[in-house]
């Protein structure tokens, strides 16, 4: 058991940016609205998979809507507290933690902000271990916890309650047709589960990640040593390529930021081209025409000075950038998860990635 | 207290198309939906309004969606139905008796379905007394019923709650939404209220009436004498025009149906000519360019035959139809109701009807 400093804060957000690969919504103003809490007082505790009580209720919430809406239409700052009570008060249950849905961008602070109003501990864990774009996506409906009920708050008033749902496919998709009917972004709780469930579907200490990672990029910047290097000293991976941006194409479908951008090597990679696929999140790179690196793996862009993570809404033309890949956890990795999250559930005909080593 | 048997569902049907004004669905998938089930040996009970006991508990059926629609995705026969067992459970309370939202079109027989299934009386009376294409339009919301808790349910076996909603009009935009992603159909169950609160908001003896109409209508079939006449023998109006449409105008705007569609005069019309602009239901007649009849008041297009009501989505060349105009029922010609029915709700800037008599 842990509390979030500004500190904490301040590196989970980065860690938390990194793990976005390119989608999940900009953690920046959900970070000012979390500090803002802690210097009123508000406390946000950590608590691991381990400390909770097996028939504990666990709920996941969090923002849905297109990261670009979260940025012109501020948050109320109640939405997805008033979703967890919706669903509680539906249900007829108190929860005694929450948990992220999504530790990549922006829903890996909003939890901690549902917390700090709720004053109920914040699990260490996720239920996707980097961003993807869709509800099913998660780990806890992947692996069998119930996708209803479930409910939606806006920041006007309205509460909607899943009272049932055929599966997480229809929870997403009439969820993010409220959301849009909302203007957009809306708050969730999701999830129902007992602690018991949360264990067995979650992926672990990914906060922890979060933040080990923000730490380490954080500090090589003081030191002045190289902080895109020092993100792989705190997991597995490798860099897959250096160089700079010299091209982006972009095009909107179905409420998706997809397109490709292109780099042109530098250094090692002088002479070599490397093209990312991006739907929201990185999902492909080809080096040279040759499939180098594939979802759920984690394509990650970082500015190759000071490791910012460059998300695929604002990449341009000249950003001199280092591309990193991280291996996927474990639990996407299973036939189960990459029939939902592996290139094929994205449209593209390759094999996933040879491994599932986790970090 | 009586029972609907086959010869009131034949009749109410045609009332009820007339009623609906050009919009509201055609009740024929329905009827043929009740009369089955009244071949298996359901019953359909009415109850007057006064019968019921103050602090029994009434709701709303129906179903949401185009018309157009309901004509390809046939209902599987229990989505209005779920919604209310939802919506029950949601609350935590039965509902004594069920009462249609709205009179005219395919919505006058849907709760006659529910009725049936749950073994619930159904009330003489609903929420708009003619058609109109829009959840905050029904009485019992204009008169203050709150528009929470409702629920909404597909044939697929999802079921959503509203658990707060600001107002009817995100109630209204929240559903369709919703009914959108479902499919574009979706059965609804909405304004929980008790008896007292039905009695002072809902419009009384529709059910009758529209069995009154279609009682009139069949009988001078049968009779020879003039059906169109007939229903002014059971119903306040007038005679507003007859002739020959001779053209028809659409446009599809924010799903709905809208258009023109122009009469050339025949008979003691003989020489003008009369265009109704429409938008799902007939709003605003002209004469020869003077405003002659407009919403809330119901404009009727009949087939001059038969007097079969001729929904706005199958107006075509060549129909000999006589128009009748029916005043609106006192419930719709308030300030209060005006503001949200009036001709100006619809984007018309004329004067609403000069009258509050009803019929």
């Amino acid at each position: 058991m842990w509390e979030i400093d500004l500190e904490a804060l301040e590196s989970i957000a980065i860690g938390a940016g990194i793990l976005g690969t390119g989608g999940g919504g900009n953690p920046y103003i959900g970070k000012l609205r979390a500090k803002r809490l802690l210097e009123q007082g508000r406390r946000v505790t950590i608590v691991d998979p381990a400390e909770l009580p097996d028939d504990a209720y666990v709920v996941s919430v969090g923002g849905m809507g297109a990261p670009t809406v979260g940025i012109e239409k501020i948050e109320k700052g109640d939405e997805s507290y008033r979703a967890l009570r919706a669903l509680e008060r539906h249900a007829g249950v108190r929860a005694a933690a929450v948990i992220s849905g999504e530790i990549g961008g922006a829903n890996c602070i909003e939890p901690m902000i549902v917390a700090a109003l709720a004053e109920l501990p914040l699990v260490d864990a996720d239920g996707i271990g980097r961003a993807f774009p869709e509800l099913q996506m998660v780990t806890f409906f992947i692996y069998g916890v119930s996708p209803s009920p479930a409910a939606l708050a806006d920041e006007k008033g309205n509460e909607v309650v899943f009272d049932r749902v055929l599966d997480s496919f229809w929870l997403e998709r009439i969820a993010r047709g409220i959301t849009s009917e909302m203007g957009g972004a809306a708050g969730y709780a999701f999830a129902l589960m007992r602690a018991e469930e949360m264990r067995r579907t979650a992926i672990p200490h990914t906060l922890s990640l979060a933040r080990r990672i923000g730490d380490a990029v954080r500090e090589a910047r003081r030191a002045r040593r190289d902080p895109v290097l020092a993100v792989l000293d705190t997991t597995p991976g490798r860099v897959l390529f250096e160089g700079k941006i010299v091209d982006v194409l972009r095009w909107t479908t179905r409420g998706f930021a997809r397109g490709t951008v292109t780099l042109a090597g530098s250094g090692p990679d002088q002479g070599s081209q490397l093209v990312i696929d991006f739907q929201n999140e990185n999902l492909v790179a080809r080096r040279d025409g040759e499939v180098v690196a594939v979802v759920p793996d984690l394509i990650c862009i970082l500015d190759t000075v000071d490791a910012q993570p460059i998300t695929t809404e604002v990449l341009r033309y000249g950003f001199r950038v280092r591309v990193l890949v991280l291996p996927a956890p474990p639990q996407l990795c299973t036939p189960e998860a990459l029939r939902v999250v592996g290139p094929r559930a994205f449209g593209y005909d390759v094999e996933p990635p040879g491994h599932t080593s986790g970090r």
